[in-house]
This record gives structure tokens, sequence and C-alpha cells, in this order.
């Protein structure tokens, strides 16, 4: 069996990610490690690839089936997306959802023009969640979908915390509110503010001599990220948050609540939740899945951008059509 | 807006459901039901739908977009499923999982040959049950799935019960057994027998005058039903098992568990999930989204027996893909 080919662009927590997922997926190999920074500082954990600086990658085209794109999605990714998916094959976990439209007509372009496939906006939100989102409106129009968030670690609110003045270091908690859960699993199509369905827990680490009551005002009074929510602040010590707030646990649930019957009496729930350990390193095996896909749809000569929405499950199984009939149907 | 007309071949609990599953697509009509009884004992929920005979089915291919096929899977199906498919396109929710490659192939070719698209064993197991066994299988390799089904009606273990001689009627719940769901979610990955995993409840009503101990001996004896699990018999009057016991509840969870890391330090867990009032009702929505992806397909020359592994969820909805970009994912 030819192993399909990958390459990493970007060595961060879903680079690093993706590398031992690759462990994981005996169909596949790490070719190389492509990185802004300089390739001698990088040390890898597989033996047989190497780290190359990104500049490189574009004479590499012929020895990589699939580029993962590991960048994150502000800054990175809004040029690197279109910009690599003109020379590879590409997977991308972008998740501003408001710019998904947009970046999806810049990749999509890219990929066409280069006969490339390109999937964007995987993981699990966008991602995994998204289908669900789907399958469950789909099957039950006559009802109504809920996303709950955590408990779990978000990266852009603890990286707005950090950016206030006089925060050493900080990490922030989304929290799902129980009884909005129980709302929804009851059947009761309820609308929420944003303050009902999640609560945000803050650990922050201040600078010596720091006004601590300045800056739990500036995170509670935060508009987008904390104005709209009930907001705990602790503040607590280096070694504290390093002890017990190091991990990036994260998880959610999407709950889709619908209606059958000539006069809707008959309640149906469908629930996908996950809970993770590791949020990279969940995020990093979903977008391998669908380099797996990627990969294959590039054989068969469909090219251009694609979602999760786009593609059919089995391209992500590493089995054959037919032993997915007899083992999982 | 040309609306999908759709056709149902059998009018009892499922095809009922798909009757009124319809009402909730308006992108879809009923033309007809088609009945092996006498139509004229037929009465439609849908006012502008007529009932057939099955034998006038075939005079109407033109005017029916997507026959969906409510017949059971023990003698409907292995005949009807092949013979439909070569008149029309089908959605079936044939659910004899040791048969599926075989009925597979059988309908595969029928609707090849027609030029027909055939989604077979739809419906929630199989169909979005197995979904989620693949797309989980596929993110988490180093893993394990486990599927729980219930607490809910099975309508096989029913059936097996009445066909005991002294057993006027009798009703057969599926429970998981909690202890067993706590371990899998604990990341034990641990082997079940089946006693370990489900337990099965029977109310049974008695004829005048039959031994109950033989009643109860013959179900708790009895092989690939019963055997293999603890089981609990009660025996109940008449006007009970209808007060209490005429509904059609089901659920189920599908449940896996992971782990990632150099270390396999990380454990992850997914859960796909469904409780529903009305088992058919939900079927029937799934057979119509599935229904839908049918006409889809078919409109694209592609033609053939499929699964729900085999079709991309976005031909599920009534949303175009540039509006599922934008609103689902």
């Amino acid at each position: 069996m030819n192993k399909i080919r990958i390459g990493i662009l970007g060595y961060g927590n879903l680079g690093r990610g993706v590398e031992q997922g690759i462990l994981q997926n005996k169909d596949m190999e790490l070719v190389g490690v492509f990185t802004r920074r300089n390739p001698i500082d990088i040390q890898l954990t597989t033996k047989d690839a190497k780290a190359y600086h990104i500049k490189d990658a574009k004479e590499m085209t012929d020895i990589i089936d699939v580029m993962i794109l590991c960048g994150g999605s502000k800054s990175d990714l809004p040029t690197q997306g279109p910009e690599f998916a003109g020379l590879f094959n590409t997977v991308d976990g972008f998740d501003t959802h408001a710019n998904i439209p947009q970046y999806y007509d810049a990749v999509n372009d890219s990929a066409l023009k280069a006969k490339k496939t390109a999937v964007i906006a995987s993981g699990w939100d966008p991602g995994m969640f998204s289908l669900n989102r789907l399958y469950a409106e789909a099957i039950l129009p006559k009802g109504k979908g809920y996303t709950f968030w955590g408990k779990g670690v978000s990266q852009g609110h603890s990286d707005a915390i950090r950016r206030i003045e006089g925060v050493a270091d900080a990490k922030q908690y989304t929290i799902p509110i129980e009884e909005a859960m129980d709302r929804v699993r009851k059947g009761e199509l309820p609308d929420f503010t944003p303050r009902q369905k999640h609560l945000r827990e803050c650990f922050v680490v201040a600078e010596d001599g720091a006004d601590l009551n300045r800056i739990e005002n500036e995170i509670k009074s935060m508009p987008n990220y904390f104005s709209d929510y009930d907001t705990i602040v602790h503040f607590i010590s280096k070694e504290e948050l390093e002890k017990n707030h190091s991990k990036m646990p994260h998880g959610g649930v999407v709950i889709h609540s619908g209606k059958t019957g000539l006069n809707d009496e008959n309640n149906h729930l469908i629930e996908y939740s996950i809970k993770l350990d590791a949020n990279p390193d969940f995020t990093a095996n979903v977008l391998l899945a669908y380099a797996r896909a990627v990969y294959r749809l590039n054989k068969e000569g469909i090219y251009g951008a694609k979602t999760v929405f786009d593609i059919a499950p089995a391209y992500l199984s590493i089995k054959s059509n037919e032993e997915l009939r007899r083992t999982l149907l």
C-alpha cells in the first residue's frame, strides 16, 4: 500500500497533535514539518521526518500528498490557505465562522486552478459539530438545534485576558449551564441569551502590584468576549496556574429537539457530545481523517474547496466500502 | 420549485410515519400509497394523495421521483428492494445487518441497469448510528466503539414472544445497563458479553388458562433472542398492556472511547444518542432526508445502491451549499 504522504505547516500544539495522530493511521506517513522558525530549532518526534523552512515547501509538491495547515485562523490561514491550496491538497481547521464564506471562495479559486482539493473549516466546531447540526436539522425539520461548548479552555478568551495590562498569564474556561441544557432536553425549544447558555470562569495571574479590581472590571466588561456573560474571576499564583490549568481539555454538545406526529405529539432528541482531554489532539485527528478524504477525492479528479458537508463519510475511513457495509453498517 | 414527488410502498407504522413526515418538508409531496390490501380500505391523512394497489405502481414511474419502501426486512424488502429499484429511485430501512452485503448487491444490480439510485439500510440503526460508528472510528483509530440500544420497544423481540403458545400479546423493552455505559465513559475499553450490556424486560398477556411457568421458561431460554440476556417477565392484563405499553419509544447511544498522545495519556469520548417518543416516525424522517439525497444524486447521474456511508451530508439538507456554509458550519 502506498502511504499518504503528509506535510505539516506550523508546529504548535495542533501541528504536534497531527504528528502524533499520523502514528495512529497506518496508511499515512509524515514527510516533513514546515515552519517560519529556523528548522534547526525544531525537534520532531518522528525519526524519519525533517523540519524545513516554510519557503522550501513549494519545492516539495511531488513528495507530499496532503499538507495539513496548522496555523491560526486570525493571521495565518487567511493567506496560507489560498496560497498552499494552489500547491498542495490541503486540510485546515479555519474556525472564524463569520469569515468562512469568503475564505471558502479564496481557497476554492486557488485549488480549482491548480487541480488540488482542499478541505476547509474541519475539526470539531466547525467540523463534527457542524455535521451533527446538519444531520439533525434534516431529520427533524420541525425542531431546533442548540450548541453548548465546554467545559473547556477557550484559547481566544484566554488570549483576550492576557492582553489586559497587569495580567501575566490567564486561562479561561467556558462552562455550559446545566439548567439550559435540561430545558432543551425536556423538549421546550427555548430561546436563550448568551448569558443563559454559558458561564465564563477565569484564572488570572496578575503582575506584582497590579490593580486587581481594575483587571477584574476590564475582563467582565470586555465586549463580545465577556460582557454578555456571567463571568467569575479568580486571581491565582503562577505556580497554581501551571499545576492545575496547564492542560487543554474541552468538549461540548449539539442537541436537537424536534417533534413529529399530526399534532406534534411526539418528541425526539438527538445529542452529539464530545469530552476531550486534549483539544488540539482531537482536532488534529479530525484533520487527518479529512486528509485521507482529500487524498482520495483528488485522485478521483474532484477539485476545489470542500467542507465536511461535501464529503461522504466513507472517504474518512481506512476501510473499504465493502468492509464498511459488512462491519459498521 | 419542483417538489420531490414521493410514493410510499406499505402503509403500516413506518408508512404512516413517512406520510406525516412529508408534511414537515416543504420540498416534498406525496403522490400515492401502494398496498397489497384493497386500496379502498386505506384511509390516507393526505387529502391530495391516493391509495393504489401495489401492482399499479409500475404504471406510475413518470410521476413518482422517489419510492419509499416501508415493508419489513424479513419478507418484504428482500424481493421488493431489487424489484422497485429497477423501476424507481428508492429508499429503504433494510435492517437485517447480516444480510446487508447480499441485499446491497441485489439492489445495486437492479438500480444500475435501470439508471436509478437506491439508498438501502437507512434509518437509525443501520443508519445514523452506523454513520457515527464510522466517523468516531476514523477520528479515534486507537479506541473502541460501543452501541447500546434502548430503553425502547423491540418489535422483533415482541414478535418472538407472541409466537409462543399461550401468549395473546406482548411487548419487550431492551434496556441498556448503566454500569456498562459508565465503564465505557470512564475510558476502560471493556469487552462485554451481551448480558453485560443489555437487560430484556417483557410484558406478556397470557391466554386464559395458559401455563405461565412454561411461557416464562420458553421466553428466557429462547436462543438468540433471550437466552444470552438477563430477562424479566411480567404477566399483565390486556387492558394494562394497552394502557401502559401501546407506544413505540426507543433510543440508544453510540459511544466511542479513544486515546491520543505519545503515551496514550489523553482520553477522548464521543457520544451520539437519540431518545425517541415514536420510533417509526423518526425512522420515517431519516428515510425522507435520504429521499432528498437520492433525488439529487439521480439527477446528477449517480446510479446504483448507496448507503449512508456513501452520501455527503449536504445532500440531505433542504438548504443550498452556500447557505449551509453560512448558517450551519
